[in-house]
């Protein structure tokens, strides 16, 4: 781990990040060597720091550090969180042009079932209901206690995913994930103006599905809706893509849409 | 500073305090030695935990620890921070009886102007909306950027404070405090079920209320509603009482009954 560029796991209690959830994250898969979508993932690291005005630091140190990361193990999990950094004085207002906090990690990657890709996985439905802020929505924060109440809804190893809807009772996403429904050879995904994150993997699918001539379109639609999609599916940095086979007592065996967009995921290197 | 008891200012970063705001905190004044209404301020720490299933330490831990912090500087103000712990596995999911991260600060007190107490402070209407997450509403958590990006909308150092509505435009309450309006000789507080935090000199002020047969009622209320209004004011843990005398284009120059308040609020001793 790289903490400003210095190996250590310690960070000051003084940081943002820790009192307040002051900053923003990426994880991101390191193949071979290789960071997979880097200048997708700064970009969007780089939104994110401007939604909130923390300075991102630059492409090009991020990438350096990481690069050492790397050195050491050519496959992993990079995680990169950019706090808004240390501050003496107390109190939620922050102090102009702070110098953020980079902590940079790589691990091993976990293995998931074959069959997650190829069969599905089994999606469950969770109590919480996200929040409307929509001065938050999509951006990867360290605001994130309502992935983790949602995660420590269920213990089952067979369930995969939890399937997030707002307080209105639309869908938005997993808790972990972006997800998509197809319905007569057109894919949908959820509106995230109100809340839920907006992830890389989920820009590819729209940006893949543009390419190929398939529709896609980003709106609102309720659990009723998601029941008699042709299929469903998710989506992110990490994991890639899984079908979805069952929620809520219904059951999808067939996802060939959902292969072909995997199958583009996998192979495309943008 | 003690983390988990041994003097530093360091925390790992594997701590989901700041991977994910995992965690809760309270911030109490200590006066001549003494930390002012420990036993509530345990209470509501030990009612935080619970809700987001974080085991709490044990009250005499928390109280031998902030006792040696006092020994080096007798007056100032404490935070008591604690997160879910360190967790080396990947994921939202929390790892079942997680060891929590206990971190204690004592810093100087800052100085008010004494006409915030007399006179009263300027209050100003803040953009942000809260969202509303019941799940999350009246606790002291770690995920507060909807606090920060509210503090970070002005800069005027004339404005003490800044008044939050949630996203139906119901009065909640300050950026750091709560609020109570007075008409007609009754005291009113929002409603925090579905956001906001519940801080304890509210629990005190509506005891007070009902000790001395002043009605307090906790309810919805919205802007329109605050502007009409015999008197304003804010309270919190290290504050105390600021009456408000401007709001939005509205002044109040008499508050006598915020000033019964502040006297008693100071005076009592539990």
């Amino acid at each position: 781990m790289l903490i400003n560029g210095v190996p250590g796991d310690q960070v000051s209690v003084h940081d943002r990040g820790l009192l307040y959830g002051d900053g923003v994250f990426r994880t991101l898969r390191v193949i071979g060597g290789c960071m997979q979508y880097w200048p997708r993932h700064y970009r969007k690291l780089q939104q994110d720091c401007v939604a909130l005005r923390i300075i991102c630091p630059e492409a090009a140190l991020l990438f350096e550090e990481l690069r050492r990361l790397i050195e050491q193990q050519p496959d992993g999990v990079a995680k990169i969180i950019i706090t808004r950094g240390e501050q003496m004085v107390r109190g939620y207002a922050p102090v102009e042009n702070m110098i953020p906090t980079r902590i940079l990690s790589l691990t091993p990657s976990l293995d998931y079932p074959s069959s997650n890709y190829s069969r599905g996985v089994r999606l469950r439905l969770c109590d919480l209901r996200l929040a409307h802020q929509p001065k938050l929505a999509g951006i990867k924060h360290l605001n994130r206690l309502e992935n983790v109440l949602a995660a420590a809804e269920w213990t089952d190893p067979d369930i995969a995913e939890g399937l997030l809807l707002d307080i209105f009772d639309n869908v938005i996403e997993g808790v972990r994930s972006n997800l998509f429904m197809v319905r007569n050879g057109e894919l949908f995904t959820p509106n995230l103006s109100n809340c839920g994150v907006a992830g890389i993997q989920r820009e590819r699918v729209i940006e893949w599905a543009a390419k190929h001539g398939v529709p896609c379109r980003v709106r609102q639609f309720g659990l009723a809706e998601l029941l008699v999609a042709d299929e469903i599916f998710l989506v992110n940095s990490v994991i890639g893509l899984w079908p979805v086979h069952e929620l809520s007592g219904r059951n999808w065996n067939h996802h060939p849409i959902s292969m072909q967009v995997q199958k583009w995921l996998n192979h495309a290197h943008d």
